[in-house]
């Protein structure tokens, strides 16, 4: 099976002026979150997903895409990009809406039994159930911590580059030895000139060490940028920051042989890599043992009715954090969910390989069989 | 990813003087009881696997190799078939034992704690964990029920051909409509003579309708040999039998006229297909409520400690008869069933992605990373 990945399954939500009604929002869209679509799909309930990266896979996809994994049941072996793929791919026939780079900030009871959901950019719910399918938290930037610098944040200080423009003329410190730090120490560098419209005045590149987990190609083309006085390489840590007239003026830099030494800036990047943080879930009144959301083994249901846990953040008696246990999870949670969406249905266990409804529903034709 | 099936991966195992002496026995060779060798392989638990049926696979296989199956979690579609040659070839590294065409006919705990299990083979084991992964039950042959007819199993009257040439210059009934009844009926048919050692004096093939499941080849073979008159075909069904001196004379055949004719023969052979029985595993003391065998889940342990069930023959609540569930229960159990091996051994659980250890038993390389 060659995994295909249909882009048109990532839809990202339009506009609206009132919140989403829906019968399912799920939080994370890592495997277990994507599985999770496919079981709600088969039994009729559409649902929304809401990840705070900018793309479906979570840690599979952030921490390690091109490692294998084994133990995928009937997959001898895949990485964790394949993993996603396909699990896209599967989903496709459900229509789920995805809403990336948010994080849900509140969740409310409503009188009449549904949730308000509301996201870290503003998109709103009203669902009657509520999938976390969280991982270990939602990826969030890792932190420089050098006192004084936090104020800075968002004027000066980034972990992010919103807008390329902001950048234009300036002199800049970019710091880590990753991808994300190369990638903009060049887009920004000087000598990436031809009509560069976002043409740093400088580019400073800073790494604790001369190595860099950043693809070979993008530390090649850094270091004849170097050669070239275009950009200049340092190895150290920031330890500290210098101020003037209110403003950040520029970062303290300890190299490898201890010395300290200061260099002016106007902006400082940071791209440390991501790390999961449990984030405003530990507001919402569930039942919290260990950083995990305690579950039953019946409906993967947490405390609130309604609000279920699949993954590895939920935990029970017996519980380990695969991702196999995840799916399995996700199967029995939809059925749980079931009576909250259709309140006067019977939901009966259907067979893909044989139930005509559950072809329809996949959009594959029923094979005739004598 | 191509399923490949790994032929060597099945051993079967060689002729034993005393019991064989194992960690774990696997009751079951279907796709749970086949992701329960990996789950163990894992832990570096050595399995011996049982199946009343010919080959592995278990339902998939016997009662839906070619129809497609959809909700493996991240594969979009496969057949049984594929689904049993995925998991065979991702349980190579771990080498099982696999006793095929036998069922477990007895359990019994020893002084030591070890449980000894025979097969109707006559397989011996000294085993110190059990995993019932047995699906709906062993496949046994569906039955002719006729009056009279029970007492002949074995002499005249038979299920399956073990021995063809006791069958030789005999006159045979064959009934039924699928491959077994055609391809026997065809093997034993006297027009295929060329030097034929199995020939039949003469064969009649009975089936219920002039329709059949079998291969369309074999099918026109059928006819082809009829219309020689090297074979007979009635449509009709055996409702009685005539006896003679003690022996099997002769079948009662009602056909779709509702006329009843008696067919002269010197042995039948019914070939009904498969279907599941629970069999002997009901009295081995175990908890079973309306034929399946109670769980918890944290271990999926029965009642009886070292025993495990895992798969569509368990219960407990929320239990959905899923596969996906089934690979869930796998994980859980072996682990579960390390202190019964290992004693004094500490568990913990680690990655197929990145534990070094892991990667050995798995017989694959470890990446190197920064």
């Amino acid at each position: 099976m060659e995994p295909q990945l249909n882009q048109e399954v990532i839809k990202t939500a339009a506009e609206h002026d009132g919140p989403i009604e829906t019968d399912a929002v799920i939080v994370g869209a890592g495997p277990v979150g994507l599985f999770q679509v496919f079981e709600l799909g088969l039994l009729e309930i559409k649902a929304h997903v809401i990840d705070s990266l900018a793309y479906p896979g979570g840690q599979c996809v952030e921490l390690y895409p091109d490692k294998p994994i084994y133990d995928i049941p009937a997959v001898p072996v895949c990485t964790g990009q394949e993993l996603t793929d396909n699990l896209l791919k599967q989903i496709e026939p459900f229509g789920a809406t995805f809403h990336f780079g948010q994080e849900v900030s509140k969740v409310e009871r409503q009188e009449d039994g549904r949730f308000y959901v509301e996201t870290s950019k503003g998109t709103r719910f009203l669902t009657k159930t509520i999938f976390i399918a969280a991982g270990v938290g939602a990826f969030q930037p890792k932190q420089l911590k050098v006192e004084g610098l936090a104020q800075y944040e968002g004027t000066q200080f980034h972990y992010r580059v919103k807008n390329p423009a902001d950048f234009a003329g300036k002199n800049l410190v970019v710091v880590g030895g990753g991808d994300s730090a190369l990638d903009w120490a060049l887009n920004f560098c000087a000598g990436n000139a031809d009509g560069n419209p976002h043409k740093a005045e400088s580019v400073i590149l800073i790494h604790r060490r001369d190595g860099f987990r950043a693809a070979p190609a993008s530390v090649a083309k850094m270091r004849e940028m170097c050669d070239a006085l275009e950009m200049q390489f340092i190895v150290g840590q920031i330890t500290g920051i210098e101020e003037k007239d209110g403003k950040l003026a520029g970062a303290k830099v300890t190299g490898g042989d201890g010395v300290t030494r200061v260099v002016p800036m106007d902006a400082l990047l940071v791209f440390f890599g991501l790390s999961p943080k449990l984030g405003p879930i530990a507001d919402w009144g569930l039942d919290i043992e260990r950083k995990q959301l305690k579950v039953d083994t019946e409906k993967f249901a947490t405390n609130v009715p309604g609000i279920f846990a699949v993954g590895d953040i939920n935990t029970y008696p017996g519980k380990k954090k695969l991702i196999l246990s995840g799916f399995h999870e996700c199967a029995l949670a939809a059925f749980g969910a079931a009576p909250f969406i259709f309140p006067d249905k019977k939901i009966h266990l259907q067979y893909t390989t044989t139930s005509p409804k559950l072809h329809k529903v996949l959009g594959v034709e029923t094979p005739v069989f004598d």
